[in-house]
């Protein structure tokens, strides 16, 4: 190696939280020494971790560095350059040895999506009131670059929309109920068995999880503060096979996915199941992968798809950040100054939209003629109406109907029209359709 | 705008050839100043402009620029921070032009592979010995942020492989002949009046310009020089409409496929016709849009998708590499220093694959045998075999081979050993089928 490379002092690395993660980041660092040397124009060195459980043999050795209970005390060493925070949760250690950090001035790499979904802005403000960088590509979307794609790579666009899978436990679980035929329970059951899930599995069915990653997202996209609590999230637990075949018949697949986009009237932010078409890059995404659609007013659609979890694929992410760091690579949080970002006003379905609705209808004369009133009153057209044939055992008969796009406040009143007949036997079911 | 984004000085642009790309910055800096000011903490400003003609009305007022008829001197003006290149060809005022700028110490921002994959090499070192940047997101895959993405996105992974298709024309015609039947002459036809094909169509249609493309991701792949002229190079001339059909009934599609890897025995990079699984995200790739696959030891598969060419998309990548350096991001050209890249071992079909075999075969008994004996002596064994009804007007019995992975030299031993016999009424179309 010239030595030229080595001209530049060590960025030295202070690891909290010793997990999956944290040892991929370890082993990438250890394996991989002379390449990122070589890359980064300095040698990249581990000196301290902190974990909960110091004795636990966790594959790698790491004998060699300083270990700390403390992870604040960790963040202050004064022989760490770079706090890397691979501990989890919004609050707690997490939170406290993140800001201890960033008020000394130090950098922070974090793979936490919840603590930036709730703290992001405050942390962000410390970090560039200090002269500190604050970076999560880790948090979103595992080891997909698109932090890096929206904030550097489409710099040059006023971003319209953002629209992503990035829950692969749900996507796994949508996919395996299409494929064969299992109920929502028994695959949630699965995850559980398989460690597919997060400790609160509402964090990963419930779409949590997910919206966090939305909210980050968001941020960057339209430069506007973090505000997770404005995300409408829908999880996956209501989804029946049902929904998925017809679906499928029509065109459709069914996934949890994340759509944001600013408005005239606002920031809309959604993570609900939507119907997308079957050929669509999103619809034919199966499995536990990832993927985010940019759209930007210049570059047109920009599709990126990975692993959204697991060791390698995280840790490549975390070490994005680390190397950009080590090569002087210094940007801010979100995009732009973070005492720039502006509170966009929240709005929920903002825009119009198709919508599938599937009806259980009452099998007599004339119901059909209620539903199609019901709509028709309420401003919403039908694209397409597909009626089946009645289960034997049951006085059953599914309608679908795909609409023309409509406001979903027009949707609801005309659900609520429908629900004042007698003609329901169970309430609609009414799923989003998005242009992808 | 809050007063600290504008406390540093603005980065001033001298921008040769005024096309459809050099049109698309201009656009971008005067429509959304702003907003690049705000993300980069500082103005970005066009001061001077170059190109063959000063009168041309080009929709954009530029007489506010200072206009230089020679790209050196525009490069070598003292109020120009970066000299953004968009004039094109290897050689010539383009090279001169960048070299000028390299040497002065201003950082130069390109789109043209073409130069860059012949006097890469040499232009880095220029710039790097001159504390100079040089960029060229632009020149790959336009608005896909791909050398972002694999530079710094993916600067924690060994890179095992790269595949792409980068040629929108290119699969607008593979796509077009399975849609509609046509041949390949019509659509070249077409793409001709539709103004998609380069001045020199053999850039488009013999995997030139996707070479080219090819030989930048090795570089900074692999760590190697750029070596674009060990690029297996085919084009998609030879391409019939009955391998296509035949291909598809088989289960897969045929594109234009970039490949690179680092194998045992050197380099590897091809730009060639291949046959790619119908299922997977590059079979489905329809019409002009590229995409890129970068395969990471610690990422797994990371698939980039997106506009390949066009005004907004590429001007996209441009601002993109000027952004950077109005942030101060100051990076080597090739991912590491130009002086560390290797001159790597250029080595063809140095990994073994299944390939796709088309055969027509005179109508008689026997016939089938001397062929399977031709693989079976080559080493090369069957994994698939289907055999056609016979034209009513030809003696003509096609026969389709999918092989088991084999070297390709034991496939050229078999097929010189068919040639040998009586049976063939034509030479064996053999195309390799990429695992993707």
């Amino acid at each position: 190696m010239p030595a030229n490379t080595h001209a530049k002092a060590p960025l030295r690395l202070g690891i909290a939280g010793l997990g999956t993660v944290g040892m991929g980041v370890i082993k990438i660092v250890q394996e991989k020494a002379d390449l990122l040397a070589l890359r980064a124009g300095r040698p990249v060195e581990i000196v301290a971790v902190s974990a909960r459980s110091k004795g636990k043999d966790r594959g790698y050795d790491i004998s060699g560095y300083a270990w700390e209970d403390d992870p604040v005390k960790l963040a202050q060493r004064d022989d760490v350059d770079v706090f890397v925070e691979l501990m989890g949760g919004s609050d707690g250690p997490a939170k406290a040895a993140t800001q201890a950090a960033l008020e000394l001035g130090k950098d922070v790499v974090t793979a936490n999506k919840a603590l930036l979904a709730h703290h992001g802005q405050a942390l962000a403000e410390t970090a560039e009131s200090h002269g500190a960088v604050l970076r999560f590509e880790a948090a979103v979307a595992g080891g997909i670059p698109v932090m890096k794609a929206l904030t550097e790579g489409l710099a040059g666009n006023g971003i319209t929309r953002v629209i992503g899978v990035m829950n692969g436990t749900c996507n796994y679980i949508l996919t395996r109920m299409e494929a064969t035929g299992q109920g929502y329970n028994a695959l949630f059951d699965e995850c559980a068995r398989l460690g597919y899930l997060e400790a609160d599995p509402q964090l990963d069915v419930g779409g949590i999880d997910a919206g966090h990653k939305l909210s980050l997202l968001a941020s960057v996209a339209f430069g506007t503060k973090v505000n997770f609590d404005a995300v409408e999230l829908e999880g996956i637990e209501r989804i029946t096979n049902q929904d998925i075949a017809h679906a499928a018949d029509m065109g459709y697949k069914i996934k949890l996915l994340g759509v944001t986009q600013m408005t005239d009237r606002g920031l809309e932010q959604r993570m609900t199941p939507c119907l997308v078409p079957d050929t669509s890059p999103l619809g034919q995404l199966d499995g536990g992968t990832n993927m985010v659609v940019l759209e930007g007013d210049e570059v047109g659609q920009i599709v990126l798809r990975g692993a959204g979890a697991g060791m390698g694929p995280t840790a490549s992410a975390v070490m994005s950040d680390i190397m950009d760091i080590a090569r002087d690579i210094r940007l801010t949080t979100f995009g732009q100054p973070a005492n720039t970002l502006i509170a966009a006003t929240p709005v929920m379905d903002a825009t119009p939209a198709p919508y599938y609705l599937r009806l259980e209808l009452i099998d007599k004369p004339g119901v059909l003629a209620k539903v199609t009133s019901a709509l028709g009153d309420a401003g919403v057209s039908i694209d397409r109406m597909r009626q089946y044939g009645q289960d034997d055992d049951a006085d059953v008969a599914p309608v679908l109907i795909v609409t023309d796009p409509a406001p979903r406040a027009a949707l609801d009143e005309a659900i609520e029209a429908m629900v004042g007949t007698d003609v329901l036997i169970s309430p609609p079911v009414a799923i989003r359709i998005e242009k992808v």
